[in-house]
Protein backbone atom coordinates (compact mmCIF):
# COMPACT_ATOMS: atom_id res chain seq x y z
CA UNK A 1 0.00 0.00 0.00
CA UNK A 2 1.34 3.57 -0.57
CA UNK A 3 1.40 6.06 1.67
CA UNK A 4 -1.51 7.90 2.67
CA UNK A 5 -1.50 11.85 2.35
CA UNK A 6 -3.62 14.77 2.59
CA UNK A 7 -4.36 14.66 -1.19
CA UNK A 8 -5.68 10.64 -0.88
CA UNK A 9 -9.02 10.42 -1.89
CA UNK A 10 -11.11 8.83 0.79
CA UNK A 11 -13.72 5.50 0.28
CA UNK A 12 -14.98 3.67 2.55
CA UNK A 13 -16.60 -0.21 3.29
CA UNK A 14 -19.85 0.60 5.74
CA UNK A 15 -21.46 -1.88 6.99
CA UNK A 16 -22.39 -3.69 10.81
CA UNK A 17 -20.38 -5.22 11.99
CA UNK A 18 -17.03 -5.25 9.82
CA UNK A 19 -14.39 -6.71 11.45
CA UNK A 20 -14.45 -9.65 8.79
CA UNK A 21 -14.96 -7.35 5.33
CA UNK A 22 -12.65 -7.92 2.99
CA UNK A 23 -13.17 -5.27 0.29
CA UNK A 24 -10.87 -2.67 2.32
CA UNK A 25 -8.10 -5.21 1.62
CA UNK A 26 -8.70 -6.09 -1.96
CA UNK A 27 -9.55 -2.62 -3.12
CA UNK A 28 -6.73 -1.29 -1.28
CA UNK A 29 -4.30 -3.28 -3.59
CA UNK A 30 -6.23 -2.65 -6.45
CA UNK A 31 -5.72 1.30 -5.76
CA UNK A 32 -2.31 0.58 -5.48
CA UNK A 33 -2.16 -2.12 -8.81
CA UNK A 34 -3.74 0.89 -10.56
CA UNK A 35 -0.92 3.81 -9.34
CA UNK A 36 -4.31 5.71 -7.70
CA UNK A 37 -4.09 7.83 -4.43
CA UNK A 38 -6.91 6.55 -2.54
CA UNK A 39 -7.87 4.57 0.34
CA UNK A 40 -10.33 2.23 1.59
CA UNK A 41 -11.00 2.18 5.24
CA UNK A 42 -14.13 0.03 6.73
CA UNK A 43 -16.44 2.34 8.83
CA UNK A 44 -18.69 0.47 11.32
CA UNK A 45 -22.55 2.09 11.77
CA UNK A 46 -25.90 0.81 12.90
CA UNK A 47 -28.49 0.73 10.52
CA UNK A 48 -31.47 3.93 11.11
CA UNK A 49 -30.41 7.24 12.34
CA UNK A 50 -26.73 6.37 12.66
CA UNK A 51 -26.18 5.02 8.56
CA UNK A 52 -28.32 8.55 8.37
CA UNK A 53 -25.76 10.52 10.06
CA UNK A 54 -22.31 8.53 8.56
CA UNK A 55 -24.14 9.58 4.63
CA UNK A 56 -24.95 13.14 6.16
CA UNK A 57 -21.03 13.33 6.73
CA UNK A 58 -19.82 11.68 3.21
CA UNK A 59 -21.70 14.64 1.83
CA UNK A 60 -19.88 16.77 3.77
CA UNK A 61 -16.58 15.47 3.10
CA UNK A 62 -14.65 17.55 0.51
CA UNK A 63 -12.16 14.33 -0.08
CA UNK A 64 -14.61 11.54 0.35
CA UNK A 65 -14.77 9.44 -3.20
CA UNK A 66 -17.46 6.61 -2.04
CA UNK A 67 -18.37 3.48 -0.37
CA UNK A 68 -19.10 -0.28 -1.01
CA UNK A 69 -22.02 -0.60 0.85
CA UNK A 70 -22.85 -4.09 2.55
CA UNK A 71 -25.12 -6.02 5.33
CA UNK A 72 -27.38 -4.98 6.21
CA UNK A 73 -27.54 -1.29 5.17
CA UNK A 74 -28.44 -2.45 1.03
CA UNK A 75 -31.48 -1.33 1.35
CA UNK A 76 -31.93 1.19 4.30
CA UNK A 77 -29.13 3.50 2.00
CA UNK A 78 -31.61 3.53 -0.63
CA UNK A 79 -33.45 6.36 0.40
CA UNK A 80 -30.27 8.23 1.20
CA UNK A 81 -29.12 8.61 -1.85
CA UNK A 82 -30.15 11.36 -4.42
CA UNK A 83 -29.75 9.47 -7.47
CA UNK A 84 -30.11 5.73 -8.06
CA UNK A 85 -29.34 4.01 -11.16
CA UNK A 86 -32.38 2.21 -12.75
CA UNK A 87 -30.92 -0.82 -11.82
CA UNK A 88 -30.83 0.29 -8.15
CA UNK A 89 -33.92 1.55 -8.45
CA UNK A 90 -35.46 -1.64 -9.72
CA UNK A 91 -34.05 -3.75 -7.29
CA UNK A 92 -34.70 -1.50 -3.96
CA UNK A 93 -31.05 -1.86 -3.21
CA UNK A 94 -27.31 -0.09 -3.24
CA UNK A 95 -24.50 -1.76 -3.07
CA UNK A 96 -21.67 1.60 -3.94
CA UNK A 97 -22.49 4.62 -3.48
CA UNK A 98 -20.81 7.56 -4.82
CA UNK A 99 -19.96 10.93 -3.83
CA UNK A 100 -20.25 13.94 -6.99
CA UNK A 101 -18.55 16.67 -7.27
CA UNK A 102 -21.87 18.98 -5.57
CA UNK A 103 -21.74 16.34 -2.64
CA UNK A 104 -24.66 14.28 -4.01
CA UNK A 105 -24.98 10.92 -3.42
CA UNK A 106 -25.61 8.26 -6.34
CA UNK A 107 -26.01 5.00 -5.63
CA UNK A 108 -25.75 1.59 -7.69
CA UNK A 109 -26.22 -1.99 -7.50
CA UNK A 110 -23.28 -3.57 -9.07
CA UNK A 111 -23.21 -7.21 -7.81
CA UNK A 112 -25.12 -8.59 -11.06
CA UNK A 113 -22.45 -6.01 -13.24
CA UNK A 114 -19.51 -7.66 -11.47
CA UNK A 115 -20.99 -11.50 -12.17
CA UNK A 116 -21.08 -10.02 -15.82
CA UNK A 117 -17.81 -8.51 -16.07
CA UNK A 118 -16.35 -11.40 -14.61
CA UNK A 119 -18.06 -13.46 -17.11
CA UNK A 120 -17.31 -11.10 -19.97
CA UNK A 121 -13.52 -11.21 -18.21
CA UNK A 122 -13.57 -14.69 -18.99
CA UNK A 123 -13.76 -14.43 -22.43
CA UNK A 124 -17.54 -15.61 -22.61
CA UNK A 125 -19.71 -13.64 -25.09
CA UNK A 126 -23.24 -12.91 -23.45
CA UNK A 127 -24.69 -11.33 -26.41
CA UNK A 128 -28.16 -13.07 -27.72
CA UNK A 129 -27.35 -16.15 -25.56
CA UNK A 130 -29.88 -17.77 -23.99
CA UNK A 131 -29.91 -18.40 -20.22
CA UNK A 132 -30.93 -20.94 -17.28
CA UNK A 133 -31.07 -18.87 -14.41
CA UNK A 134 -31.21 -20.51 -11.03
CA UNK A 135 -32.54 -18.52 -7.84
CA UNK A 136 -34.49 -15.58 -7.52
CA UNK A 137 -33.40 -13.69 -4.61
CA UNK A 138 -31.54 -10.59 -4.45
CA UNK A 139 -28.51 -12.39 -6.06
CA UNK A 140 -30.39 -13.69 -9.43
CA UNK A 141 -32.76 -10.49 -9.66
CA UNK A 142 -29.02 -8.36 -10.13
CA UNK A 143 -27.65 -10.92 -12.48
CA UNK A 144 -30.65 -11.17 -14.47
CA UNK A 145 -30.76 -7.39 -14.37
CA UNK A 146 -26.96 -7.27 -15.80
CA UNK A 147 -27.86 -10.34 -18.34
CA UNK A 148 -30.50 -8.01 -20.18
CA UNK A 149 -28.61 -5.23 -20.08
CA UNK A 150 -25.82 -7.49 -21.61
CA UNK A 151 -27.61 -8.50 -24.57
CA UNK A 152 -28.91 -11.89 -23.93
CA UNK A 153 -31.86 -13.25 -25.73
CA UNK A 154 -33.38 -15.36 -23.48
CA UNK A 155 -33.64 -15.88 -19.45
CA UNK A 156 -35.21 -19.07 -17.85
CA UNK A 157 -35.71 -18.17 -13.88
CA UNK A 158 -36.37 -21.47 -11.70
CA UNK A 159 -36.82 -21.25 -8.37
CA UNK A 160 -38.43 -23.13 -5.29
CA UNK A 161 -41.02 -20.03 -4.23
CA UNK A 162 -43.77 -19.25 -7.05
CA UNK A 163 -43.87 -15.90 -5.46
CA UNK A 164 -40.40 -14.87 -5.31
CA UNK A 165 -40.26 -16.19 -8.99
CA UNK A 166 -43.24 -14.26 -10.25
CA UNK A 167 -41.82 -11.24 -8.82
CA UNK A 168 -38.58 -11.20 -10.49
CA UNK A 169 -40.08 -12.23 -13.72
CA UNK A 170 -42.66 -9.45 -13.62
CA UNK A 171 -39.69 -7.19 -12.74
CA UNK A 172 -37.79 -8.05 -15.91
CA UNK A 173 -40.62 -7.92 -17.93
CA UNK A 174 -41.58 -4.52 -16.72
CA UNK A 175 -37.94 -3.21 -17.62
CA UNK A 176 -36.78 -5.37 -20.63
CA UNK A 177 -39.85 -5.60 -22.76
CA UNK A 178 -38.02 -7.16 -25.49
CA UNK A 179 -36.71 -9.96 -23.29
CA UNK A 180 -37.81 -13.07 -23.95
CA UNK A 181 -38.53 -15.00 -20.22
CA UNK A 182 -40.18 -18.36 -19.28
CA UNK A 183 -40.33 -19.67 -15.46
CA UNK A 184 -39.34 -23.28 -14.64
CA UNK A 185 -38.76 -24.66 -18.06
CA UNK A 186 -35.79 -26.64 -17.96
CA UNK A 187 -36.44 -28.10 -21.18
CA UNK A 188 -35.41 -25.09 -23.30
CA UNK A 189 -31.87 -25.17 -24.94
CA UNK A 190 -29.84 -22.92 -23.00
CA UNK A 191 -26.24 -22.29 -23.42
CA UNK A 192 -25.22 -21.04 -19.86
CA UNK A 193 -26.56 -22.36 -16.46
CA UNK A 194 -25.83 -19.77 -13.81
CA UNK A 195 -26.44 -20.70 -10.15
CA UNK A 196 -27.32 -17.55 -8.02
CA UNK A 197 -28.82 -19.14 -5.22
CA UNK A 198 -26.67 -19.60 -2.28
CA UNK A 199 -27.09 -23.56 -2.66
CA UNK A 200 -23.37 -25.11 -2.76
CA UNK A 201 -22.12 -23.26 0.32
CA UNK A 202 -22.68 -26.04 2.17
CA UNK A 203 -21.18 -29.78 1.35
CA UNK A 204 -25.04 -31.46 1.97
CA UNK A 205 -26.67 -29.10 -0.13
CA UNK A 206 -28.78 -30.40 -3.13
CA UNK A 207 -27.71 -29.51 -6.54
CA UNK A 208 -29.73 -25.86 -7.70
CA UNK A 209 -30.02 -27.29 -11.45
CA UNK A 210 -30.15 -31.25 -11.77
CA UNK A 211 -27.49 -32.89 -13.61
CA UNK A 212 -29.77 -34.03 -16.34
CA UNK A 213 -29.94 -30.28 -17.72
CA UNK A 214 -26.24 -29.93 -17.76
CA UNK A 215 -24.83 -30.69 -20.85
CA UNK A 216 -22.31 -29.58 -23.46
CA UNK A 217 -21.52 -26.96 -24.92
CA UNK A 218 -23.31 -25.55 -22.01
CA UNK A 219 -21.11 -23.15 -19.61
CA UNK A 220 -21.89 -23.75 -15.96
CA UNK A 221 -21.60 -20.63 -13.84
CA UNK A 222 -21.64 -19.55 -9.96
CA UNK A 223 -21.84 -17.23 -7.49
CA UNK A 224 -21.08 -19.51 -4.62
CA UNK A 225 -16.96 -18.70 -4.19
CA UNK A 226 -16.49 -20.87 -1.10
CA UNK A 227 -15.70 -23.83 -1.90
CA UNK A 228 -14.30 -22.51 -4.80
CA UNK A 229 -15.50 -26.37 -6.25
CA UNK A 230 -19.42 -26.69 -5.56
CA UNK A 231 -21.36 -29.50 -6.03
CA UNK A 232 -22.58 -28.14 -9.29
CA UNK A 233 -19.32 -27.25 -11.28
CA UNK A 234 -18.56 -30.81 -10.17
CA UNK A 235 -21.29 -32.09 -11.86
CA UNK A 236 -21.11 -30.18 -14.79
CA UNK A 237 -17.22 -30.94 -15.16
CA UNK A 238 -18.16 -35.02 -15.21
CA UNK A 239 -21.08 -34.28 -17.51
CA UNK A 240 -18.62 -32.20 -19.59
CA UNK A 241 -19.47 -28.75 -19.70
CA UNK A 242 -17.38 -25.96 -18.97
CA UNK A 243 -17.11 -24.34 -15.75
CA UNK A 244 -17.23 -20.81 -14.59
CA UNK A 245 -16.51 -20.31 -10.66
CA UNK A 246 -17.44 -17.86 -8.11
CA UNK A 247 -14.36 -15.93 -7.38
CA UNK A 248 -14.58 -14.52 -11.23
CA UNK A 249 -17.30 -12.29 -9.83
CA UNK A 250 -15.31 -11.03 -7.26
CA UNK A 251 -12.87 -9.66 -9.37
CA UNK A 252 -15.62 -8.64 -11.96
CA UNK A 253 -17.16 -6.90 -8.76
CA UNK A 254 -14.01 -4.94 -7.73
CA UNK A 255 -12.98 -4.03 -11.41
CA UNK A 256 -16.75 -2.54 -11.80
CA UNK A 257 -16.75 -0.64 -8.02
CA UNK A 258 -13.23 0.33 -9.01
CA UNK A 259 -14.42 1.95 -12.05
CA UNK A 260 -17.88 3.44 -10.47
CA UNK A 261 -16.25 4.92 -7.42
CA UNK A 262 -13.69 7.21 -9.51
CA UNK A 263 -15.89 7.90 -12.16
CA UNK A 264 -16.83 11.21 -10.29
CA UNK B 1 1.64 0.92 7.35
CA UNK B 2 0.55 -2.57 7.82
CA UNK B 3 -2.69 -3.80 5.79
CA UNK B 4 -6.05 -2.04 6.81
CA UNK B 5 -8.64 -4.46 7.67
CA UNK B 6 -12.24 -4.26 9.29
CA UNK B 7 -10.35 -4.55 12.68
CA UNK B 8 -8.80 -1.39 12.01
CA UNK B 9 -9.27 1.53 14.07
CA UNK B 10 -10.17 4.77 12.09
CA UNK B 11 -8.47 7.94 13.11
CA UNK B 12 -8.54 11.48 11.18
CA UNK B 13 -6.76 14.59 10.38
CA UNK B 14 -9.94 16.99 10.27
CA UNK B 15 -9.28 20.65 8.60
CA UNK B 16 -9.88 22.59 5.56
CA UNK B 17 -7.91 22.13 2.96
CA UNK B 18 -6.08 19.54 3.71
CA UNK B 19 -4.02 18.66 0.71
CA UNK B 20 -0.44 19.56 2.82
CA UNK B 21 -1.51 18.02 5.96
CA UNK B 22 1.35 15.27 7.19
CA UNK B 23 -0.24 14.20 10.36
CA UNK B 24 -1.76 11.31 8.97
CA UNK B 25 2.21 10.12 7.42
CA UNK B 26 3.32 10.65 10.70
CA UNK B 27 0.57 9.00 12.59
CA UNK B 28 0.37 6.22 10.87
CA UNK B 29 4.27 5.85 11.32
CA UNK B 30 3.98 5.94 14.48
CA UNK B 31 1.02 3.58 14.82
CA UNK B 32 3.27 0.89 12.85
CA UNK B 33 6.04 1.68 15.09
CA UNK B 34 4.25 0.57 17.73
CA UNK B 35 2.60 -2.37 16.74
CA UNK B 36 -1.15 -0.73 16.92
CA UNK B 37 -4.00 -1.65 14.58
CA UNK B 38 -5.08 2.19 13.57
CA UNK B 39 -5.07 4.38 10.62
CA UNK B 40 -5.01 7.93 10.24
CA UNK B 41 -7.25 9.66 7.06
CA UNK B 42 -7.51 13.51 6.11
CA UNK B 43 -11.02 14.30 6.27
CA UNK B 44 -11.46 17.72 4.61
CA UNK B 45 -14.65 19.78 5.79
CA UNK B 46 -15.89 23.43 5.60
CA UNK B 47 -16.66 25.03 9.11
CA UNK B 48 -20.12 25.36 10.11
CA UNK B 49 -23.09 22.60 9.18
CA UNK B 50 -20.30 20.34 7.38
CA UNK B 51 -18.07 20.40 10.36
CA UNK B 52 -21.03 19.39 12.36
CA UNK B 53 -22.36 16.75 10.24
CA UNK B 54 -18.77 15.44 10.42
CA UNK B 55 -18.61 15.27 13.79
CA UNK B 56 -22.01 13.83 14.13
CA UNK B 57 -20.49 10.92 12.24
CA UNK B 58 -17.30 10.20 14.37
CA UNK B 59 -20.21 9.93 16.95
CA UNK B 60 -22.45 7.07 14.87
CA UNK B 61 -18.98 5.18 13.15
CA UNK B 62 -18.68 2.37 16.24
CA UNK B 63 -14.90 1.79 15.08
CA UNK B 64 -14.20 5.72 14.80
CA UNK B 65 -11.23 6.46 17.61
CA UNK B 66 -10.44 10.13 17.34
CA UNK B 67 -9.28 12.64 15.22
CA UNK B 68 -6.07 15.72 14.90
CA UNK B 69 -7.99 19.15 14.80
CA UNK B 70 -6.07 21.58 12.97
CA UNK B 71 -7.26 24.97 10.89
CA UNK B 72 -9.49 26.61 10.44
CA UNK B 73 -12.02 24.08 12.96
CA UNK B 74 -9.63 24.46 16.37
CA UNK B 75 -12.18 26.91 17.51
CA UNK B 76 -15.64 25.44 15.91
CA UNK B 77 -15.11 22.29 17.08
CA UNK B 78 -15.53 23.05 20.74
CA UNK B 79 -19.17 23.01 21.16
CA UNK B 80 -19.44 20.21 19.45
CA UNK B 81 -17.73 18.34 22.13
CA UNK B 82 -19.10 16.69 25.06
CA UNK B 83 -16.66 16.82 27.39
CA UNK B 84 -13.20 19.31 27.37
CA UNK B 85 -10.29 18.98 29.34
CA UNK B 86 -9.91 21.99 31.74
CA UNK B 87 -6.81 23.37 29.00
CA UNK B 88 -9.11 23.03 25.78
CA UNK B 89 -11.99 25.03 27.92
CA UNK B 90 -9.65 27.68 29.05
CA UNK B 91 -8.30 27.88 25.88
CA UNK B 92 -11.57 27.93 23.98
CA UNK B 93 -9.32 25.51 21.52
CA UNK B 94 -9.34 22.18 20.65
CA UNK B 95 -6.77 20.11 18.41
CA UNK B 96 -7.50 16.45 19.65
CA UNK B 97 -10.84 15.00 19.69
CA UNK B 98 -11.39 11.27 20.67
CA UNK B 99 -14.69 9.26 20.65
CA UNK B 100 -15.28 7.11 23.93
CA UNK B 101 -17.39 3.46 23.90
CA UNK B 102 -20.71 5.60 24.67
CA UNK B 103 -20.23 7.80 21.25
CA UNK B 104 -19.66 10.75 23.27
CA UNK B 105 -16.87 13.10 21.80
CA UNK B 106 -13.84 14.71 24.54
CA UNK B 107 -11.66 17.12 23.45
CA UNK B 108 -7.91 18.10 24.28
CA UNK B 109 -5.56 20.60 23.67
CA UNK B 110 -2.47 19.24 23.09
CA UNK B 111 -0.31 22.13 21.77
CA UNK B 112 1.58 23.51 24.82
CA UNK B 113 1.36 19.20 26.30
CA UNK B 114 3.46 18.35 22.58
CA UNK B 115 6.14 21.12 23.66
CA UNK B 116 6.45 19.88 27.18
CA UNK B 117 6.92 16.37 26.59
CA UNK B 118 9.43 17.51 23.88
CA UNK B 119 11.32 19.30 26.35
CA UNK B 120 11.41 16.12 28.83
CA UNK B 121 12.01 13.61 26.20
CA UNK B 122 15.05 15.91 25.81
CA UNK B 123 15.71 15.51 29.71
CA UNK B 124 14.98 18.07 30.79
CA UNK B 125 13.38 19.37 34.08
CA UNK B 126 10.16 21.75 34.14
CA UNK B 127 9.78 21.49 37.90
CA UNK B 128 10.25 24.65 40.21
CA UNK B 129 12.24 26.28 37.06
CA UNK B 130 11.82 30.09 36.18
CA UNK B 131 10.52 30.69 32.75
CA UNK B 132 10.58 33.29 29.88
CA UNK B 133 7.59 32.72 27.17
CA UNK B 134 7.65 35.00 24.12
CA UNK B 135 4.22 35.56 22.91
CA UNK B 136 0.61 35.51 24.24
CA UNK B 137 -1.35 33.77 20.93
CA UNK B 138 -3.12 30.63 20.80
CA UNK B 139 0.64 28.74 21.19
CA UNK B 140 1.88 30.59 23.70
CA UNK B 141 -1.52 30.05 26.22
CA UNK B 142 -1.36 26.51 25.42
CA UNK B 143 2.38 25.90 26.43
CA UNK B 144 1.75 28.57 29.45
CA UNK B 145 -0.66 26.16 30.58
CA UNK B 146 1.00 22.71 29.74
CA UNK B 147 4.20 24.49 31.69
CA UNK B 148 2.10 25.09 35.03
CA UNK B 149 1.04 21.77 34.80
CA UNK B 150 4.09 20.82 34.54
CA UNK B 151 5.31 22.54 38.30
CA UNK B 152 7.27 25.17 36.83
CA UNK B 153 7.72 27.56 39.41
CA UNK B 154 7.43 31.08 37.75
CA UNK B 155 6.40 32.60 34.19
CA UNK B 156 7.38 35.74 32.73
CA UNK B 157 5.31 36.62 29.90
CA UNK B 158 6.47 39.23 27.59
CA UNK B 159 4.39 40.46 24.35
CA UNK B 160 3.82 43.37 21.87
CA UNK B 161 0.34 43.91 22.26
CA UNK B 162 -0.67 44.60 25.90
CA UNK B 163 -3.80 43.68 25.77
CA UNK B 164 -3.37 40.02 24.49
CA UNK B 165 -0.91 39.49 27.27
CA UNK B 166 -3.24 40.98 29.93
CA UNK B 167 -5.50 38.19 28.80
CA UNK B 168 -3.00 35.64 29.09
CA UNK B 169 -1.68 36.43 32.27
CA UNK B 170 -5.46 36.52 33.19
CA UNK B 171 -5.84 33.22 32.53
CA UNK B 172 -3.02 32.05 33.72
CA UNK B 173 -3.62 33.45 37.13
CA UNK B 174 -7.13 32.41 37.58
CA UNK B 175 -6.37 29.05 36.88
CA UNK B 176 -3.16 28.62 39.00
CA UNK B 177 -3.68 30.95 41.81
CA UNK B 178 -0.10 29.53 43.30
CA UNK B 179 1.68 30.68 40.26
CA UNK B 180 4.06 33.58 40.01
CA UNK B 181 3.81 34.74 36.94
CA UNK B 182 5.16 38.34 35.97
CA UNK B 183 4.91 40.24 32.59
CA UNK B 184 7.61 42.09 30.28
CA UNK B 185 10.00 42.07 32.93
CA UNK B 186 13.00 40.57 31.18
CA UNK B 187 15.42 41.49 34.20
CA UNK B 188 14.63 37.82 36.43
CA UNK B 189 16.33 35.38 36.26
CA UNK B 190 15.22 32.88 33.94
CA UNK B 191 15.91 29.11 33.55
CA UNK B 192 14.36 28.40 30.29
CA UNK B 193 13.77 31.23 27.35
CA UNK B 194 10.65 29.86 24.99
CA UNK B 195 9.68 31.37 21.59
CA UNK B 196 6.47 30.90 21.53
CA UNK B 197 5.46 33.68 18.77
CA UNK B 198 5.95 32.78 14.81
CA UNK B 199 8.86 35.07 14.98
CA UNK B 200 11.81 33.27 13.29
CA UNK B 201 10.05 31.62 10.15
CA UNK B 202 11.57 34.33 8.12
CA UNK B 203 14.68 35.23 7.57
CA UNK B 204 13.87 38.92 8.30
CA UNK B 205 12.59 38.28 11.40
CA UNK B 206 13.19 40.71 14.53
CA UNK B 207 13.87 37.96 17.32
CA UNK B 208 11.36 37.16 19.95
CA UNK B 209 13.62 37.95 22.88
CA UNK B 210 17.04 40.45 22.57
CA UNK B 211 20.20 38.98 23.03
CA UNK B 212 21.18 40.02 26.40
CA UNK B 213 18.65 38.11 27.81
CA UNK B 214 20.00 35.11 26.85
CA UNK B 215 22.75 34.17 29.18
CA UNK B 216 24.38 30.43 30.38
CA UNK B 217 23.32 28.35 32.00
CA UNK B 218 19.78 29.47 30.47
CA UNK B 219 18.16 26.72 28.08
CA UNK B 220 16.39 28.34 24.84
CA UNK B 221 13.45 26.65 23.19
CA UNK B 222 11.69 27.03 20.46
CA UNK B 223 8.06 26.50 18.77
CA UNK B 224 9.43 27.56 15.10
CA UNK B 225 10.13 24.08 13.25
CA UNK B 226 11.16 25.67 10.02
CA UNK B 227 14.18 26.44 9.44
CA UNK B 228 15.54 24.37 12.34
CA UNK B 229 18.14 26.70 13.41
CA UNK B 230 15.94 30.14 13.75
CA UNK B 231 17.25 33.55 14.72
CA UNK B 232 17.49 33.02 18.28
CA UNK B 233 18.18 29.55 18.52
CA UNK B 234 21.72 30.87 16.65
CA UNK B 235 21.94 33.89 19.14
CA UNK B 236 21.60 31.46 22.06
CA UNK B 237 24.28 29.71 20.40
CA UNK B 238 26.29 32.31 20.24
CA UNK B 239 25.52 33.12 23.51
CA UNK B 240 26.88 30.10 24.88
CA UNK B 241 23.37 28.50 25.92
CA UNK B 242 21.78 25.63 25.29
CA UNK B 243 19.05 25.04 22.62
CA UNK B 244 16.08 22.87 22.18
CA UNK B 245 14.67 23.42 18.21
CA UNK B 246 11.20 23.26 17.12
CA UNK B 247 11.07 19.73 16.02
CA UNK B 248 11.10 18.25 19.27
CA UNK B 249 7.62 19.52 19.79
CA UNK B 250 6.27 17.95 16.86
CA UNK B 251 8.21 14.21 18.59
CA UNK B 252 6.14 15.06 21.72
CA UNK B 253 3.09 16.12 20.19
CA UNK B 254 2.88 13.03 18.15
CA UNK B 255 3.33 11.01 21.32
CA UNK B 256 1.14 13.11 23.49
CA UNK B 257 -1.64 13.22 20.63
CA UNK B 258 -0.86 8.92 20.11
CA UNK B 259 -1.52 8.31 23.82
CA UNK B 260 -4.96 10.51 24.11
CA UNK B 261 -6.92 9.19 20.90
CA UNK B 262 -6.08 5.68 21.91
CA UNK B 263 -6.98 6.22 25.46
CA UNK B 264 -11.14 5.35 24.91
Amino acid sequence: MTSITGKTKLFATLGYPVGHVLTPQKMNALFAERHYDGVMVAVAATPGQDLARVVAAFRAMRNFGGAVVTVPHKTGIVTLCDHLSPRAANAGAVNVIRREADGSITGDLLDGVGFVTGLQNAGETLKDRRVLLAGAGGAALAIAFALAEAGVAHITVTNRSQDRLDALISRLKNSFPRLSVSANDLSEGHDIAINATSLGLRENDPLPIAPEHLRPPMLVAEVVMMPEQTGLLKAAGWAGCRTHSGRHMLTGQLSAIFDFLTAA
